[in-house]
């Protein structure tokens, strides 16, 4: 025992039952109804502690850590409220979901926020994601929309779970920080139309490029899934819609490619520089 | 026996020696000294056909089909010289280095380009990256400058190797049509300097926006490696060192995001429209 807490129970059995529940958790119905997720990795249980995640378990392996470091985020997670748990490398490396684990697996309460959660300023700046399919996009969508400086993300229609681990992992953490809403495309329809703010989407179906249209007002970028591009529902309901010029192959741009040229015109246009004539 | 080649001989033992050879050129040390690399997947063999990359034999397990149009291109591989092999599921897996395996597999001869042998117009656009790590972001940047419609990408001091399976597979197929040139830097450098093509260099220490260079005439765009960013020798030869703003966590954006932002900017202002204030 030691001031911050029990000192930890060492697991080694691969049928110990919190080492069954951190496979299970690999499974977005399990974790739907835990209402947990899983935060693998230094660098993802570091920035979680960062960002104020409450990690309620921390499970950690010596025989896998990589560097130094990971007894003082040990402790700083503990200090956090975490109940610390030590692995055999054996039942650590049943649990990891990663190729190379490096020793550490949290177990983190979800969250849900709504449209009504999203702080807007005088000149809001969202972007639309509508039904994702690949955790990996997700992540990077999340990164550049953090990058971007987006006031939020909005996720319609999911079809990819947010807490998925590989979003959690290809995030970087951005999914700690940066708000996220995940809601259906009516209510985020009405929403924008409520506070007047322009709905720009992107489509390969138009003549105009979206470095023409005006992005510095109250805006909202929408970008369709990965499969079958926009819906019907946006393409009709968007007040411009815009392309991407492409040389090359058709399919050189994927989705979250897409994203990060649109986000970053509009970061241009929105510190000064006008759009194109 | 039919007019366009030998029958298949169907391969069922893990011990052929042209399973095991497979195996082998996942290496990088084996497949430069054979001169070859290995092309997997529908899609990229489908590509590779179309951009006339040069066969040699193909592998395939209908097992693990999952359309029905692969008898059609095996039909078209074989026209264009390739000679084919047929593998039992079990050997198939063995060969494959994907997680899910769709039955085609096929060994092609390494091409090598030369500055020289790249075809530049009046007004060039080459992206410079130096020291890549991850075969992934290669593989997408490769898409970027296809997208982006580079005269050609030079990679400078190649750590990765540029036929990795990795490489061919995040590229989509991109590898076999752009122009891809590895080279030490002392020569790219000459080599630009000498057909007066301006050096535009990316990194997070100067002052100066990437949209307020000029970026319309003669150009070569250089990124830096993922972990140490630009060398010195490519910061001190550069023309102008700009950066990318950035919201959020220092690491949200990645080489290959920071590639295709500064790529489509200069699309952008090659098509007219002038550098900000």
């Amino acid at each position: 025992m030691d001031a911050v807490g029990p000192s930890p129970e060492k697991i080694t059995s691969l049928q110990n039952p919190r080492v069954k529940r951190l496979v299970k958790l690999r499974e977005r119905r399990e974790r739907d109804e835990a209402g947990l997720f899983l935060v693998e990795g230094y660098r993802e249980v570091r920035r979680a502690l960062e960002k104020q995640v409450r990690l309620q378990e921390l499970y950690y392996a010596p025989d896998w850590f990589l560097g130094g470091n990971e007894p003082a985020l040990l402790d700083q997670a503990r200090q956090a409220g975490a109940q610390l748990f030590e692995l055999s490398r054996d039942a650590f490396a049943k649990c990891s979901y990663r190729d190379r684990p490096d020793g550490l697996l949290a177990v983190a309460p979800q969250w849900r926020k709504q449209l009504a959660d999203l702080a807007l300023g005088p000149r809001p700046f969202l972007l639309v994601v509508e039904s994702i399919e690949k955790p990996g996009n997700l992540g990077t969508i999340l990164r550049s929309a953090d990058a971007a400086g987006v006031d939020g993300v909005i996720v319609c229609d999911a079809v990819t779970d947010l807490f998925n681990p590989n979003v959690v992992r290809s995030s970087t953490g951005v999914l700690f920080s940066v708000p996220v809403v995940v809601a259906d495309s009516a209510a985020v329809h009405a929403f924008l139309r409520e506070r007047r703010i322009r709905i720009v989407a992107t489509t390969p179906d138009t003549p105009d490029l979206y470095t023409g249209a005006d992005l510095r007002g109250p805006l909202a970028i929408v970008m369709g899934s990965e499969q079958y591009g926009l819906s019907a529902f946006w393409l009709r309901e968007s007040d411009q819609r815009v392309r991407i010029p492409m040389a090359g192959q058709a399919d050189s741009l994927n989705v979250a490619m897409a994203t990060i040229i649109t986000l970053f015109e509009a970061v241009r246009q929105r510190s000064g520089d006008p759009p194109s004539r």
